[in-house]
């Protein structure tokens, strides 16, 4: 299975490397309040227009932003499905060590009988 | 604000960075399970065990992971502490556009006033 896996980049492996730089993020808390254009998400950041257009080919390349070009102004969107398998994996991880957690009450809890 | 955050790597870019390969997650899905020595861990891995060892390094970088030697033997525990600050940005945006929706929820029902 984990040479299955290996052989190919997974949805979530794009995810989780969308998120992993803090530019990127910034445009995604930004567009999380509403649709944007790619000079409205330039703006604030410390970096050329190009740069930016960079990390939104990241975003779009992991399924995170979507974007429309109506005459010269192209607009921005969230696309909150992407985060899900992100979630999924994570909520999944917190199951099993809570788990183990309680696992390990249950063995103090009778080691005190 | 930005310029200060962009300056020096934060923490959750360091976990984010170290989900985002597939063979991070399986040594962090074992550990999830319980600690485990990095032979262990190595095992079902299609790689050397020094890739297995590098891998390791990013994950106790990135603090997912700690390990400890005891004689020839180190043995890994995840650290689940480490993943909140990730939990936390997730539910931020997940909050935010979920407000989005009921912002737009409302307005259709005044629209269909």
């Amino acid at each position: 299975m984990l040479q299955r896996r290996a052989g190919r980049e997974q949805p979530v492996d794009r995810v989780f490397h969308a998120l992993a730089d803090p530019h990127r993020r910034v445009i995604v808390e930004r567009l999380s309040r509403g649709p944007a254009t790619v000079s409205e998400l330039a703006r604030p950041l410390p970096m050329s227009l190009s740069a930016v257009v960079q990390h939104l080919q990241v975003l779009q390349g992991s399924g995170l932003v979507r974007s429309e070009k109506l005459g010269r102004v192209r607009t921005c969107r969230i696309e909150p499905a992407a985060l899900r398998p992100v979630e999924r994996w994570i909520g999944a991880r917190r199951s099993s060590w809570e788990r183990r957690l309680d696992r390990l009450g249950d063995y103090l809890a009778e080691d005190n009988d």
